[in-house]
């Protein structure tokens, strides 16, 4: 079964926002069994939207939408979808005084724009939104299922994953996924490509590569009907687990937080940081894992040389002979941080991010990640490509990944 | 003049990699003068790429491919357009010798397949890449602008603005729309756009509201020629910045991050945080700005009660007394971090961002935020909606506003 992404915005085809949605659905459909066929984005604007509905309708049997729900006079969503398809708009009563007490909560009078947001297309089921004021919705017509989301990724993710995917499994019964997404660290995306070919000639399923900061992610697709398909990307998966070992970290909605987490949480340890040039990135990526207080005690983010010397207490004179960014350094604050946390784990870090203060001995790129626990430390020297961004965050997923590692190897009763 | 964009690839389909070609494609054509009437995905497959083209040609001057221009069996782009439009492939010898080489500098024989990344279409200008094996084309057919870049960000930027912009701005003479981004914070979407509707019935140019977290980015566009476009927009920003005053913080490529900081090394005021449920993604934020080390000292990142105790100092009754997330404890961090990083200004967050901790009293989104500085310590409330990395994103944003707020109405002297 296939599905058309109709995406509603100028806002995308002015370059003013990037269209995360279609990536995410992509990701959500596939795995229940539906490929998309095309994803669209057209302006707000009556015409635009019938022509690409027009087209989804001839093309596949479940279309998509998302934004222009809001409030503003753009928001046309509603009224283009109820005008091509020759349906009416409806007020939807329980909706209206959701919105009203939304905003009594918060000690505003409701704008009168608002109001539109509880028109629904008559027959439609209302999807609940607990992020904001724009509730989806979703309804067959012609053997087609339509679904309307709003455009805010943190509206239109909760949405999808409670009230669609039930939805959709009950539509497209029988067919299952046929997408499977392994994620590696620790190695590169050509090295990778290359240890698979020299698997040789076997009946190897379609791959794609894509890297992703330290990360690179594999996509393998299944053909064919539902059993082969699985069948097939089971069969992949296990020869390349054989091949990959432990650069596959995890599948597809892992994340490389979300597995170190795991690994703590599991081996009862906990964590702590000293932060420099990551400038608190690897805190916010654990701390974007959800229940990440059972393991994580906090952080000190040292981003000058006074922090570093007098509140994780390090040497002056070590500074001053290594120099901020360097091997000692990174131990000491590590070490640093795991007694001022009093936790079992902590991961010091420093380097220079750019674009001023590098220098020829050491350039833009250099960091030293340390891990230290109570007997051992380990330190990892990087030299990293990119802008100020991309090393703050190759930083930060080298740093999980020492984590993941560290623990993996660890006996659940070490300290 | 408008522009169709056709991005070609099975990978964005899959949602394995995001399209990350039509955003920075819209802010290029946007600065010529281009408007993007329309921006396709579809995957690497003739009858896809033929529907696409026919479809675009029927709406657009301007036609822009991305991908499918590799050496790959399924990368079909060139045959696809040449087959829709009725024209030859012919062999470039110039690009097919470059390709020998290119492959002989690295002492490997060319692979057959990649001889197809030297046909082009007859009568197209072939566009150098140096980044890669496959050459971009240009060429007219009925009037149309059809354009062919390959699909990887770091071949495809550089093809387009040294051999693109050019062509498209030899093509589109006279014809030139403009667009002024503006940036606020402190109003929501639906009260921005009633205060300006509320201005009454003034000329003024079309505007597009995006609401990104805690900020609302408004995009102003000017029509008609370029003069009378840059006018229009030069004057709906003097009445709009009348109207929303501090509300807006910046325009275009300005960050509110950054802006904060422009202000506090202005003021020559210095910083430091104590986070905990935003987890360090202010301190992130912070030092996401190239230069913030010149105000910027540090953090406590204290994700547990014990950190907030033992390392930032407070008072285990106060806690007790007042729970973790309260305002007093909030005022209590502030200070503290304040004193142990000696800065002139420090931030305070305590907050639930859930799923788990809330209850009836203090719920998931229960945020506070203190500033403090040497003679007085402000505190906002504020209750959040959406997932926990939402409320951390937006905690974030309104602490950096906050900042930008009390800088701004600094003296310049004052401690």
């Amino acid at each position: 079964m296939q599905a058309d992404l109709i995406c509603i915005g100028n806002e995308m085809l002015t370059g003013l926002i990037e269209n995360s949605n279609a990536g995410f659905l992509a990701r959500r459909l596939w795995s229940v069994g539906i490929e998309v066929r095309e994803s669209t984005v057209v302006a707000d604007d009556l015409e635009s939207i019938r022509r690409a509905l027009q087209r989804a309708f001839a093309g596949s049997e479940i279309i998509i939408f998302t934004g222009g729900l809001g409030p503003t006079d753009d928001d046309i969503t509603r009224e283009a979808v109820a005008d091509t398809l020759g349906l009416k708009l409806v007020l939807d009563q329980n909706w209206s005084e959701r919105l009203e007490s939304f905003f009594n909560k918060r000690g505003i009078r409701m704008p009168e724009n608002n109001r539109k947001q509880a028109m629904i297309i008559e027959g439609a089921t209302l999807l609940e939104n607990p992020g904001g004021t724009a509730p989806g919705a979703i309804f067959e017509k012609d053997g087609r299922l339509i679904v309307m989301l709003p455009g805010p990724p943190n509206e239109l993710e909760p949405i999808f994953d409670r009230s669609v995917v039930p939805a959709l499994k009950e539509f497209n019964r029988g067919d299952l996924s046929r997408l499977k997404t392994l994620k590696c660290c620790g190695i590169g995306e050509s090295a990778l490509e290359e240890k698979i070919k020299a698997l040789g000639n076997w009946d190897l399923p379609p791959i794609s590569y894509v890297a992703k900061g330290y990360e690179v992610h594999l996509q393998i697709k299944g053909k064919g009907n539902a059993e082969a398909a699985a069948a097939a990307i089971e069969k992949a998966e296990i020869r390349l687990r054989g091949l990959l070992g432990d650069h596959i970290y995890g599948s597809n909605d892992d994340t490389l937080a979300g597995k170190a987490a795991e690994l703590l949480i599991r081996h009862n340890l906990t964590l702590s940081l000293a932060e420099s040039c990551s400038g608190g990135l690897l805190s916010s990526m654990i701390t974007d894992v959800p229940g990440s207080s059972k393991f994580y005690k906090g952080a000190m983010i040292a981003y000058s040389g006074e922090v570093k010397i007098g509140n994780l207490g390090l040497k002056k004179e070590l500074l001053e002979k290594e120099g901020q960014v360097s091997q000692a350094v990174a131990i000491a604050m590590a070490e640093a941080a795991r007694a001022l946390f009093n936790t079992d784990l902590a991961v010091g870090i420093t380097g220079i991010a750019g674009p001023e203060g590098g220098s020829a001995q050491k350039p833009v790129g250099l960091v030293y990640i340390a891990l230290a626990r109570a007997r051992e430390c380990y330190c990892k020297k990087l030299n990293l490509g990119g802008g100020r961004k991309a090393i703050k965050e190759r930083t930060a997923q080298m740093a999980l990944d020492i984590i993941r590692r560290e623990v993996m190897d660890s006996s659940p009763t070490e300290g």
